[in-house]
């Protein structure tokens, strides 16, 4: 492709976009698909000569759309959000298109200083401690998504605990982590892989709100010392996935440190509300944190990948992480005076992400990031009020950011009808989880292009389909 | 922004990467910025308002662009190319613009559909076994760097030699790993990572070409078994990163496989030239391997990040990686009858990578590939002819890809100092590594633009550089 025809077919697909983010409304937002559908339609043999672009869109829109699940649809209430942007989108493409690799500060130092610098920016924004900071002790850092920066964080944890010896004995002692009952499964995957067990995880139970009690994390360390068992690592969570519980996150740190073990939270999701000077009581504690993780891929409108860790002691980070092979020496890391990101993450190459968020943070400025996170809020507590007000409906969980839990009295069955129902319909999508054993249905609010009128779309929608089960 | 704002800032977004590709080869190659420079110029607090897409591309030329080393130029002969192109730029917009999430087949039942399925292409156009299909047992997955492809190979490895048992123990028993010393660093960190320790890493002697000697390795796991050790993994390279040595594959392989041991290859970089029917030897051996990696994204001209993971046996990796919470359970996943990829990786989320690949195998066919793999190939050779003709230099290696080994024959400092007048020009770009002792020059030749007059000018530099030394 000569620049000139890469400047036809890059409009061609800037078009295609556009025309998606006018129509994504319109789509199913559930694929309809049946297992197999898609591949069917694939010649089985790749083609021996090239192609034109247009036959590409064709069948992205005739073979992949059909079996799309359309996460930028504003109908769509699942898991949770992953919330893209126009200007996130051209981040995305510029920076595919320098198709730099920024695993040492010298294979691009502007890929590396723009996200030291877009991190320091995202932790002002949220409030979060001055040790975060890379001016400070710590520092933030990209990764792709909470599972990898949660890893990251155990296999600090691990080495600290074990005088950062694991790595090279594979011994790793008898080291034990805490987390709720009501954590994200990346925490149970990641102390798999860090060698940890998830046997040696102790699930806190929590309490009539879902947050973990502290009273129960207490006892359990100490029980584990008194087993000859050494503390690693406590796992707290601002914002779980099943209901956005919040641990309290203050008295946890504090229990944690008593033990001397690393104190992690996660707030993947709910971190970004934090943006508001009204929610900024969610990081109430964080400064007692070693690490710290929040997705802006989630609820800042900045599209997948953008997972950011931020930790307290950048030198436990590198120390865990860091394999310096002769090939990749060179005179600005030996100086010591740069950051050399592939030390902070498990692979070596990278791309330049920071782009992705400089673009959306400037785009929007602060205040219209926290305009729609505020709007985002305005809808979920609106969502609330309405099945708190339904006779037939009930609030399962409270309602602290964007996530409504609520059942509808008939029981499980019922449940899952209305939940089926609605998403066979295509007009709206939203998932489940169990608390307390009971399907409860979840609807997140944190869709780019989501208003009123889809929320409320939405909820006659799951009135209607309990109406007439 | 609204669609019609994203059309105009989309496309001045286009102009601004084809412009880009059209003068990337003017610009110093690596960047001549000092530490701390980009983020000097940088406001140190986030925008309150927002601003205008111009201001972005403005700030990209003026304060971004000074700090990119310019991995798509030309005169790149560095590390190992990341080569991308127009199609995997226009696939990465598109994904971006749809902004789905595959965690799950359920999520975008085409995202995992259409990576089964390239993944299946992928397999064929290198003639890789048939046991890698995921028509057969095995079946392909795309991880964001072969790190992270060897980190999930190196813990289905550690997770079938204590039978399925250390992810709920932490007990990893006596586990121990081989590879060669020229093996490339992330090895070692997944080894490290996985809890097995780089002390029960063995590094395996190397010949006089720098591959593995099976007798070596053989001796190594007998005398682990005597001491009581489990042999859980061998990984063989196929293409080292210092000069890309071939491991004997098939020898290495039988040993392993005598000795009850996972069977990894890593083929990151030369895995890609098997797409030329005359290169297919390097996958010799390699019907025995459990695990196999290979970047796309360094010589397939997909940009970074697709790292391609395959396996023999699917079941041994999603039993290692799998943990299904209920608020992830659905139909699908319950019918077996679909993959969820989030179960062959770390990360949960998953971007929508396959749209790249299938764009850059459709716009170049088969035949578009092997003729620029072909030509890289040829002018490798043209370059290691020249070394070879030159009194003042030697070949330090073998040159079964694209890669040069070579020295000057004035000794290290001689050698460092070409090397470093020639980065200073920014007129091309390279490094080095140390083979026996011994500073080397490495020049690998892949990069998408590069001609012959990029290699000619390359070495007449080089030459120019030692002769005025």
């Amino acid at each position: 492709m000569t620049p000139d025809e890469f400047r036809a077919a890059g409009n061609a697909a800037v078009e295609w976009v556009a025309r998606y983010l006018e129509e994504v409304e319109d789509y199913p937002v559930l694929s309809r698909v049946e297992p197999g559908a898609v591949r069917a339609q694939l010649p089985p043999m790749p083609p021996e000569s090239g192609e034109p672009f247009e036959a590409m869109l064709r069948d992205l829109d005739e073979i992949i759309m059909p079996g799309i699940t359309h996460w930028q649809s504003p109908n769509f209430f699942a898991y949770f959000n992953g919330n893209a942007s126009a200007p996130s989108i051209l981040g995305e493409l510029i920076s595919a298109g320098l198709g730099t690799q920024g695993m040492l500060w010298a294979t691009s130092p502007a890929a590396t200083e723009l996200e030291t610098h877009v991190m320091d920016w995202l932790a002002e924004m949220l409030g979060l401690p001055e040790a975060f900071l890379s001016t400070e002790s710590g520092g933030g850092v990209i990764q792709d998504t909470a599972s990898s920066s949660t890893l990251v964080a155990m296999l600090a944890a691990r080495e600290r605990a074990t005088g950062f010896t694991t790595n090279q004995t594979g011994e790793l002692g008898h080291l034990t982590a805490y987390t709720s009952s009501q954590a994200h499964s990346s925490v149970e995957k990641a102390i798999r892989i860090a060698g940890i067990g998830s046997e040696n995880l102790r699930l806190v139970d929590v309490d009539a709100e879902y947050a973990m009690l502290p009273e129960h994390l207490e006892r359990l360390m100490l029980e584990d010392v008194a087993a000859g068992q050494t503390p690693a690592v406590v796992i707290a969570t601002v914002g779980t996935t099943s209901s956005t519980a919040i641990d309290p996150v203050g008295r946890v740190g504090e229990i944690a440190h008593r033990h001397g073990a690393w104190f992690h939270v996660d707030a993947a999701l709910a971190g970004s509300a934090a943006i508001l000077p009204e929610m900024r009581w969610l990081h109430d504690g964080v400064e007692l944190a070693d690490s710290y993780v929040v997705n802006p891929h989630k609820w800042l409108f900045t599209n997948l990948d953008f997972s950011a860790l931020f930790v307290a002691d950048r030198t436990a980070l590198i120390k865990t992480l860091s394999v310096l092979p002769e090939y990749l020496r060179n005179e600005a890391t030996e100086s010591g005076a740069v950051i050399d990101y592939r030390d902070w993450q498990v692979g070596l190459g990278r791309r330049f992400r920071a782009l992705k968020l400089w673009f959306v943070i400037r785009h929007y400025g602060v205040e219209g990031l926290q305009f729609h996170v505020r709007e985002h809020l305005r809808l979920t507590r609106l969502l609330s009020s309405w099945v708190d007000e339904h006779p037939d409906f009930e609030l399962a969980a409270p309602v602290p950011v964007n996530l409504v839990c609520f059942r509808h009295i008939g029981g499980d069955e019922a449940n899952q009808r209305i939940m089926d129902t609605v998403n066979a319909s295509g007009e709206a999508f939203f998932t489940h989880t169990k608390l307390d054993g009971k399907l409860t249905l979840r609807m997140a609010i944190g869709q780019t292009y989501t208003e009123e009128r889809h929320v409320r779309h939405a909820w006659d929608l799951i009135t209607k389909a309990a109406a007439t089960g």
